[in-house]
């Protein structure tokens, strides 16, 4: 079969997509950024985030993010003729079609019952905020978890909040997952079917996987909040003398002698340990003794300027990285250039001309897509209609 | 064909997972969770991450949560003998075999170069730190990548850190997603392929979509922190009577009517739009306006118990959710009980019993894979090493 090297690597899948923020726009776009035709469908004047912050020009700097690579179609669904055209859509032939994914409240024709009535093997992936249907949202889901009461300054009072929605990006990662999995069933099977997920269960899910929900419910005493301190192995910021911080860490025995050797205080370490009785090629005993430990690493890191500092870390093979807004990351770190194969830069309608990110995922025998602009909204409503005869 | 709906998702896909900590094993444990056969290779005694923090009676929760629903085989890779059997189980024969997800250092033996060798059609996925190999962490790529800067309390000096190891997880995600897609190529096709995927890409093609990319290079001020506050709408926490936290938002329009209903501050909140000549329909004059907004509903809410926000927030449909520690969480919030059934109640070996969650995906047309706990470390060596004749 000749040519598959040049075809991305999910080539021949068409998704539809009914959605706002981020869960589902970004499992969208996951699926695009891989070549698979997503058409976003909104109603006229956008859906609840076409303005959402940032922007830029007045213009939503997300929403351009977010979609990525698709098509956008507007129809109005408070009319049936509206409805029927999305339904239509949605159940038009094609073997990489029948497949829609929602992040909305889905009802009456937008159901999976109804739905499928059109296209018997439709696969639909609907994600919810609570398991039940309720709402909620990465911001809520993330409040109920704990994270913020373990996040932030030991010595402060309340929750502290990621501002990363951490939960709304796993989401949408594994409703991009569902659909590879769905689809792969309905090839073997013949058959399609619903798939539901919830924020919530893909946080409590997560937060098993780490062994918080387990510490909770086995442990009279479950950990506190720590700060930049890494739970329960070496792992910390500290400041230079040119104002600069820097994440370091030793997780392993290697990276712990490497910082020994890279800094100089081997010796100390050895010194502390025979004093203390410790083995600090353990995670718990660094763990342990991270106060007099840290306070030796932060005098000889504020005696240095950063780059004194990652020239020892480097030839060392010491784990650590530099703190950097935004600002510092797009202007000084070659990954945020087109020096990282990754990124283009990519004009977008109506905000200008910006580096732009592509899929993270290198296939070795697929063709990488370009990365590519959000649509313009709509741009694409006569060209879908008429393509599946609308 | 029948039965199908008996079988897992996943069923008849096997893969070999070479890993440790986060990103590999979430990625494995996700495939277990849907019906995949996940074998994970370890060196006698457990790699770098059996003893990980949290621990009960001195064993890993953490590795436990990582690792369930895998079969666990331990062989010694640093002789010939054990190079050539994990290969050999690397490139097994059977349909949905020859599948290697790791992200420990490949080379030699372990190199897509070598094992493609041995099985024409393998699909391995590598995740690595940076793209070009070179070590990084989820806390170093979330240092470089400024979230720090935006996460924490306003007034705070230095980088916060998110406790959740975010960019761990989604790599874990979109590692198991391309499992998928290099299956459905392998499918159509008939052909392997090398995936690679590193941490930092992850980071900046997420940071990217969410808006955050743009916002440095176009913007000459980009945002700052601003503590718990949600960026461009309306969102914060507040304090209840009896002590507690709330999350409180309003999104769209809806939403914000809800909260001047459930708080009977509607006329309050008109009498302020008047004075400013705002629009609070609007999030971005909601957000302009959030310091006297929050003002009004933070006095609201310090009357109140949190029962009695609860119950006029949940009447009238606004968006909002309670803080809880993972204690209350397991304790009080019937999600984390086996009301849910994403939840069981499961044995770990050693451990003792609790709630453990299956996959957050449920598929209608598949069955469900009721939680299991993690093997012991080795638990399967002599059963795998026999089935498949190594």
């Amino acid at each position: 079969m000749p040519g598959r090297a040049d075809q991305p690597i999910l080539a021949g899948l068409r998704v539809v997509e009914l959605s706002a923020f981020v869960a589902a726009p970004l499992g969208g776009a996951t699926l695009a950024a891989l070549g698979a035709d997503v058409i976003r469908v909104d109603p006229p004047g956008g859906g609840t985030d076409i303005d959402r912050w940032p922007l830029h020009r007045g213009r939503s700097l997300y929403w351009a993010g977010l979609n990525q690579g698709k098509r956008s179609v507007t129809i109005d669904t408070r009319t049936e003729a509206g409805q029927r055209r999305v339904a239509g859509l949605i159940a038009a032939p094609g073997e990489g079609g029948g497949i829609v994914l929602t992040n909305l409240r889905v009802k009456g024709w937008s159901s999976y019952a109804e739905l499928s009535k059109l296209r018997r093997d439709l696969i639909m992936v609907v994600i919810t905020g609570d398991r039940d249907g309720g709402t909620a949202v990465d911001y809520t889901v993330n409040a109920a978890l704990g994270f913020p009461w373990l996040t932030g300054p030991v010595d402060h009072d309340g929750p502290v909040n990621h501002v990363l929605p951490a939960w709304d990006g796993m989401a949408g990662f594994l409703a991009a997952l569902a659909i590879l999995a769905a689809e792969r069933h309905r090839r073997l099977h013949g058959e399609g079917q619903l798939v539901e997920l919830s924020l919530s269960d893909v946080g409590l899910a997560v937060a098993g996987h780490l062994g918080l929900i387990g510490e909770a419910m086995l442990e009279a005493q479950p950990r506190g909040r720590f700060g930049n301190d890494v739970y329960g192995t070496f792992g910390r910021d500290f400041g230079t003398r040119d104002g600069r911080r820097v994440m370091l860490l030793a997780l392993t025995a290697r990276q712990w002698a490497s910082l020994g050797e890279a800094t100089g205080l081997a010796r100390d370490f050895a010194a502390l340990e025979a004093q203390v009785g410790a083995d600090f090629r353990k995670e718990a005993d660094r763990w342990v003794h991270r106060a007099s430990l840290c306070e030796m690493l932060a005098e000889w890191m504020a005696e240095r300027d950063l780059a004194e500092v990652g020239e020892a870390f480097e030839r060392h093979g010491v784990l650590w990285g530099p703190y950097q807004t935004f600002k510092q990351l797009v202007a000084e770190d070659p990954r945020v250039s087109i020096a990282n194969p990754m990124f283009a830069e990519v004009e977008h309608p109506g905000l200008g001309s910006f580096l732009t990110a592509g899929s993270p995922l290198r296939f070795s025998a697929a063709a990488q897509v370009p990365p590519r602009p959000a649509p313009a909204l709509g741009e694409h409503t006569e060209e879908v209609l008429r393509e599946f005869g609308l």
